[in-house]
């Protein structure tokens, strides 16, 4: 064999070798799956990275909040990465939005709201490729039933002037309500620090109440 | 070599063989470091399962809460597999309870509570090598400072009649006040179901209220 030969069998053994590596590489796949613009309903969030917990009660909202009551936040674990590295919403984002009844106002540790039990899931996409006429390409989906006693399998979007318009008006950070989710908006662009537990320095304005 | 000889050197071998197997299997450590019963302030955990957010807002609480305001409740991913899988927690189960500042009690999507700033953490640990003589096995550890400006590096565990009563009395499972973390009360030992979205049954016993 030629020495030039020789180096094209190289070559083309280090490529085989490269497509065999990716082959076997992980996909990798968004946290949801679209078809003609219906969501299929997404598992798997609770176990994906949690932001924050806005509670609308009946009780505050004339018997009947619009979103029942309490709101667990979750990111998925690819978007998460992006934003505790970037600080930016990357293409393919989905935010989960779990609806929670409030089981109790009294408890042990004082007055107030505790969780009940799971009664709807939302979500929310940002999708250039999915969604190119959307403001900022989020797309809003609710996977609840009018009792919230069931889901449904499937979901489609909302109009537009639906959802959009209020987060167009009155979310903090690329249509996302990031002023309610310390753990995004501590978060943005933090690195690893974003994880929790790394600054003793918290930062914050709290002031302690006086008093008892 | 005599054939008892060459048994024996391969008993030798083999031993040898487990041994550098061990030493190269991922080391399956805790999720906390404890020496001499104080506990070193967990890093991360906000990349854990998210259990639940109870809300004890100052100002339904006389103006001081026992524990301001919202607490967000993580379990490690360790013990999160233990419980979905057996619905007990395992020995080394260690949860976390970061406390977060109310920052509006209004928004678009209605009035209620919604969190503002990072303000605090707590840890409990359940461990029967490192607490034999704590009920449960359970200790509880805080790193919140009095005026919730900064966390302590590392933090003594309470005396037993400082959290545990309360936990023994009214704690639902073994000590955990899983009756407002419905991630773990809906999760427990329900298997790959307890990471959300898979039944469409939700099981509950919400009420949805007439009017609007």
């Amino acid at each position: 064999m030629t020495i030039v030969k020789k180096a094209f069998m190289s070559i083309v053994g280090a490529g085989a070798l490269a497509q065999l590596l990716l082959a076997a590489a992980p996909v990798a796949a968004e946290e949801y799956s679209i078809k003609d613009g219906v969501l299929k309903r997404p598992t798997g969030y609770r176990e994906w990275i949690y932001v924050g917990t806005p509670v609308t009660p009946n009780d505050m909202n004339n018997g009947k909040a619009a979103f029942p009551e309490h709101h667990n936040v979750y990111i998925d674990p690819k978007s998460w990465s992006h934003w505790k590295d970037t600080g930016k919403f990357r293409e393919g984002t989905i935010l989960i939005k779990e609806l929670v009844s409030v089981g109790s106002k009294a408890a042990v540790s004082g007055q107030g709201y505790f969780q009940g039990e799971f009664i709807g899931l939302e979500a929310t996409i940002k999708s250039k490729k999915h969604f190119p006429n959307e403001p900022g390409n989020w797309a809003y989906y609710s996977f609840s039933t009018k009792d919230h006693k069931t889901l449904a399998a499937t979901a489609k979007p909302f109009p537009t002037a639906s959802c959009n318009s209020c987060h167009l008006a009155s979310a903090s950070d690329d249509f996302v309500f990031t002023q309610y989710y310390p753990v995004l908006s501590a978060g943005k662009a933090k690195g690893e620090s974003a994880a929790g537990g790394h600054d003793s320095d918290l930062n914050n304005s709290y002031v302690e109440p006086k008093g008892n």
